[in-house]
Formats: structure tokens, sequence, C-alpha cells
């Protein structure tokens, strides 16, 4: 419980944080407001160099653990476990500006200001507060998303992770060491909490004209490795009878797996097929091999497996159809995760001591306090996104929603580091199975 | 008409063929016994360095164009002009090791043949003969096909097509410079004829047993640059009714090209989206924009324009139903072309001298001859092609098959040598609409 009554937010706060915002919008940007900052680019450099400068600047010790992600430790008491806060400052291809990237500047501006209030006498923390830009947490260019929180907490081991390859056969391991951030610590040891803010990604909040999502739990997710073989022949020369057109049996999972979400509640389900590499990919060849990756989402697991295995077979019942070879595989299944009742309802005292307005909601998007959770309780927060929109360049927030969250969050680390999660149980569920 | 009887085929000839034949399809070769050299590569290069060196050691000139066509010229007539034959060396990406390098390797097999007839007096040619590689027959790498023949014809403009890029950005002529085939010349000025020889690439020879094809026309066919236009977004976050997933538009291009063809009379029309790319491909992203080409083929073009047009209607309807901007444009429109009637039956009558079975029969796919005989009487011979499968690794064509087309190819040039064409007309028809 927190010792001290809340402190006013410093008056410069917002406006050092939207500059400081705006700014790092500018690293990666593309022509139509978005960023483009895979993993581990010279664009996610840029932005580590950033983050790297505003903690040196201001006395922070800056560590890289041995998968990338990046820590910067505010140190308040000496010798004590730390609070973690952060989120990612990579992106999709053509990505937005606000996804992780928000979290991890609203970090850094709420670890300014309570360094503030501790040095003013105005709270007495407990543990040492560290901000994190966890590594590749979108998996656009290295697979699966959520890497660097996942190697941290122990769902994925580091060696296999470091060995994963993108689409020219870098790895994960050499593209770290290429941009200068490959470092050999395992990062901070003792965890005694974590907090992360970031945009909802959905309309729940815009629509509702809520300030802020305490979030309790996410989804059910799995993804479908999907393999459809057929034979290369000719485009103009071949008898359509003779072809075995494996782009024709892409096309057909790629209807079943959108159509899959009809048959089950509206908004139960939702899946989509993102990535697709075709070959040979010529335009007089019909094509022989097509891979794709599906991604399956509910808040039930029996809708995900379900749909699952409805698409399981009538994958095969397209392949036998075409006279195709159809290999769905599952990987990276993510059970429910709940975050603890006790942060949920921290954020809910939070709002009302800031007069924010505030509701309860799941994601149903990954994040890495997913992860941190499986090993300290940790605290979920979400700020509107306009019209639900987001692994895009028009995904957009507000400068007053983010400032919201700022505050919102900087309150939230005073009650961590003041111990008003101590001792809380963290329930998660089992370790992810199937993951990496 | 000829003016000699035909001669002997020298007993080594197959021997000797089929040596450099299977050495030749070592170069680039694949783990399953095709071929992969697209055009302008490295292993392209290496063709060239062999097709060089033979011609070199029996002393015929070796002459690179500006658009990377290789011509060996054995000089019979000094100061007449030229006939040609040939075929291309370049192969679709893990492409059969047939297509188009035995057409060369006969023409060169062919050319030493009618030169050691010219030096023991049994044949006395009125012009010279040149043997042609054409560069980017295949237009995998570099779009469109059959690039190197039409500029040599004046179908194609040579400084639009050396300035065309692939995915990696280089263009034809940095790529021709790279490997030492860019040279300077416009190639041999005065043509007498053309004659080439491919496989198949269909089931009708092995089907009815026959040796050899004459083929008297092409088929009418056209492409369709597709572009499908959505919204990136997130495939966890975003409701399914939010979603504007250009990947769920192409699968529906791609289904109904396909499907169109059964519309029309069994074997009367063939259609394939060969080439896709899309954006941003990601695992968790829902697809902003899929790029598509579709290739159209059948004898009647009315057939061709028929399907195209439902295409072109359907494709809206598609993209008003997912809320996506589908655009289609037609390019590489190819007009049926008709090979000379002279040709054919000089092919009948060889294959008669020589014992050979042969019918008549059109080709489905293109071919440089389709360039050449635009600018003069040419003549296309097909072989046998095992399953009627190519543009794929188990294309195959049996030794003895390609000995005969050797045998036939040798006497047809003997005869295009003697004048068996002269004056004839090769009606063609109106140069290619929006090629290139």
């Amino acid at each position: 419980m927190t010792t001290t009554p809340p402190a006013e937010p410093h008056a410069d706060i917002a406006q050092r944080f939207l500059e400081d915002f705006h700014h790092v919008a500018t690293i990666g940007a593309t022509e139509h407001q978005g960023v483009e900052r895979q993993a581990a680019t010279d664009a996610d450099r840029r932005t580590r160099d950033w983050f790297t400068a505003f903690a040196r600047e201001r006395g922070w010790q800056v560590e890289c653990d041995h998968i990338g992600n990046l820590f910067a430790t505010v140190e308040l008491r000496p010798g004590a476990p730390a609070v973690l806060t952060g989120s990612h400052l990579d992106s999709q291809p053509r990505g937005g500006r606000f996804d992780g990237a928000y979290g991890v500047l609203a970090s850094l501006h709420a670890a300014a200001e309570i360094e503030r209030r501790v040095r003013d006498g105005q709270l007495r923390p407990d543990y040492n507060l560290v901000v994190v830009d966890w590594f590749n947490e979108e998996g656009s260019r290295f697979a699966p998303s959520i890497m660097g929180s996942s190697v941290y907490t122990g769902l994925m081991d580091r060696d296999e992770i470091a060995a994963v390859r993108d689409a020219e056969g870098t790895s994960v391991g050499e593209a770290l060491a290429a941009i200068g951030y490959l470092g050999t610590s395992t990062g901070p040891e003792e965890v005694a909490g974590y907090a992360e803010i970031h945009i909802e990604q959905g309309r729940i909040l815009e629509q509702e004209g809520i300030a802020l999502g305490a979030v309790d739990s996410s989804w059910y997710t799995q993804k479908l490795d999907i393999e459809v073989l057929g034979e290369q022949s000719h485009t103009g020369a071949t008898a359509m009878a003779d072809r075995r057109d494996a782009l024709v049996g892409a096309a057909q999972v790629i209807m079943l797996v959108r159509d899959i979400c009809s048959e089950f509640p509206d908004g139960t389900l939702v899946s989509s097929v993102g990535q697709m590499t075709v070959e040979p990919n010529s335009p007089i060849v019909v094509n022989s091999r097509v891979h794709l990756v599906a991604d399956l989402r509910a808040n039930d697991p029996v809708i995900v497996q379900q749909a699952r295995d409805r698409l399981m077979e009538r994958f095969q019942r397209a392949a036998e159809a075409e006279r195709l070879e159809i290999v769905a595989r599952d990987f990276d299944i993510r059970p429910n995760r709940y975050y603890p009742e006790a942060g949920v309802a921290l954020q809910e005292r939070v709002a009302a001591e800031l007069g924010l307005s505030v509701r309860r909601m799941q994601t149903m998007a990954g994040h890495d306090s997913v992860a941190m959770n499986t090993i300290t309780p940790s605290v979920m927060m979400f700020i509107p996104s306009v019209d639900g929109v987001s692994h895009c360049e028009r995904e957009f927030t507000e400068d007053g929603d983010m400032v919201n969250g700022v505050h919102a969050l900087t309150a939230v680390l005073a009650e961590l580091l003041t111990g008003a999660l101590d001792g809380v149980e963290y329930p998660g569920s089992a370790p992810a199975e199937g993951q990496g």
C-alpha cells in the first residue's frame, strides 16, 4: 500500500513526454506518418541509441542482455529487487508509431518523474526501477513475436532464439551483433513487479469514451504453419487438368481461415493468414509450394481448438480435390493469461485518484506483459486507439490520451515501488506449449 | 529447293550432342535433375562461357549484342545474309534442363554438322549460319519473357528493356554488364530465315507416339497485372468486420482466374496466377497490398477476351464485397502468329526423308521463333515431352527423341541454307500490342 499521498505530477511532464514521443516517431518514419523499425535493423538501432542517451543523461545505468533486451536502471534503493516497466521500440513493417514505442517513452518519462519524487522526498521506494525496451515484440522479421521478454522469463530458450533466421538467412544473434546490441548479461535478477502501458488496438475505449483500460486477461491464441505442395509447370503449355497448382490450394486455405469466424458467435473468434511465401513465383510458372502462417485467437480456448480442427479437416479435403499436399502444424500456442486482480484494482484506484475513467478489458493482442506475468505480478494498461486500427501507418492516439496514460503509469509505478503488489498471487497459467 | 541429296548424318553426331547436352545440364543443376539459370545470373554466365568456348574451338566468330543476345557465326558464304538457329540457355527458377537449352545445343551440333558437310562438298549454301542464345526468354527474373529476340526484332525497345529491374532493383543492363555479356552491336543485319527446335511442353507427341511436331501457329495470349489494395491492421486485435484484407481479395482473384476455364469448352482456355507479392507479409499483420500476374491463353482471341472481361467484372464485385480496391490492367498481349506454310511443309518432307513421324500442331507457350517470324520466315519444331510437364525439375525428354530432333534440325537448316524458304511469305500478324 502506498505510504505517501498521491503526488501532483510535475507541470512539465506532459510537454517533455510529447516532445520526445514525437521525436522518436521520426526514427524510421514512413511517408504516411508510420514507422518501419523491424527488430535489429538500423532504425531499431537508432531508437536504442536514443533510449540509451536518454538514460545516460540522467545517470541511469544501461545494460543490454544476451538477447538484445535493453534495461535502464534507476537506482532508488541500492541492492533491492527491481520493479520493471517498459514495452518495445521495434515495429511492424510500415507499422504505426504508437505500438510499443508509446509504452517505452511513457515508462522513461514516468521513471524520470518517479526519480524526481524520490529526490524530493515525496516517495520512499522499497525497490529499484528498471525501464526496459524488449527485443522483437513484433515478430515480423524474426518469428515468433514477443521474443525478448519470453527469453528473459524463461519461456523460450536463448540459444534457440538467437539462431532463428530472417528471410535473408541472417540470425537473431548476427543481427543484434551487427547493430551493436548483443550483450552478455541475463538482465535484472530479482524482480518485484512489472507494469506496461500500450495502445488498445481495438475500438472499445474510444467508443465508450473511456481514458484507461485495465487489462484483466489475454485471449487464447495459436498459429498454424501451413505448407501447400503441388507441382511446378507451365502456365501456358500445361493442360488445366494436369496442373497441381499450390497457389490455388493456398487461396482456398486463405478463404477457409477467414470464413470460419462466421461459424462462431460474432466477435468471439478472429483469424487471418498474415504471412505467405510463394515458390517459384514467376509470371509463367504454376507454383509448386506455398507456405502460410494463420493466426487464430479467441477468449475461449475451445473455440480456437474447434476452429483449428475444422480447418485441418477442410485443408485435407481441399488438398484431395486439387491433388495437392497440405501439411498444417500447430505452433506458438499461447493459453489465456490472467493478470493479478490486485493489479487491476490498483489501476481502478489510481484512475479514480487522477480523475480518469477506467474499465476492465481483455487483450486480443499479445504483449510482453503476458510473458512477464509468468514470473512477477504484472499490470497491463491500455489507452484509446482511434478507429481501433494498429499495425498500420494510420494507427493513431491523441496527445491528451497519451499524457493521461503517462500520469496513470507514474502513479501505478509509485504504488508498485512501495509494495502495492507485494505477496500478490499472479496465477498466470501453465507455461506456453510449443512456443518457439 | 535443296540442290544436294540428303546427306547421311555423321555417325558421331548423336554421341557428341548427348555428351555436351548432359554436360550443360550440370551448370546450375538443382538437386532433382533440374537447373536454375535465371537470366544474367552467374549460372547463365557459365552456360554462355561454355557456348562461347564451343564456338571459338571451331573458329566461329562470337558476338554479344546490346541486350545480351549471343551470336556464333559459322561463315559459309562470306558477305551473304545469315540463316539463324537457336533458342535460349536461361531457365525458370528450379526449371527443367531441356527447355531452351535443348534448342541451343541442337543448333550448335547441327551447325557443326552443316559445316562438315559444306567442307566435304556435300552442301553448297547460299547463306551463312548463325547460332543464337537469346537473352531472357523465360522472363522470371526480368519481365516480360522473350526479351532478347523481341528487342532484336524491334518488337521491344532496347533502352526500355535494358532499364527493366528485377525484385532486388538490379536493371537488365546492370545485370548483363555484371556477368560480362553486355555488348554494343545489334546482331546480324541481314537474315534469310530462322529455325528453332524445342521440347513440346505438352502431351500430344508423347500420347500419339510421334517424333516431331511441325508448329503452324501460336496461341493468343495476354497477361493481367492485378493490384489488390486493402488496409494493414492487426491479425489479433482488429475485429473481423473492420478488416480490409488484401490477401482475402487476392485469394478470390486466384480462384476466379483458375475457375473461369471451366466456362469454355474443355482445353480451349488455360489461365493461372503465377506471380504474387504480398505486403507487408508479417505473421500477425492483415495485409494491405497484393500484386498478382495472371496469364490467359487460348487459340481463339475471342475466348481470351471474353474471359478477361468476365474476370474484370468479377474482380470489381469481389472488391466491393470485401471493401477493397482491385485494379487490373492488360499487358503483354501477344496475338496469334502463323508460321509460313512452306516451313511446315518443309518439316514434313524432312521428317519423311529421315523416316520420322511428324504432325502439325500449335504452341501454347511463347518462343523466340514467334518474335523472329515477324522479320523472317521461321520454322518451329517440337520433340516430345514426357508427361507434358515443363518449367519444373521433372521436365524430361528421352535421348533418342533429342537425337531425332538434332537430325531433323540439321536437315531443315540444310534446306534453309540452300534457299528452301526464299521468297516465302511469312504472314505473322500485326505487331504485338502493349508488349513491354
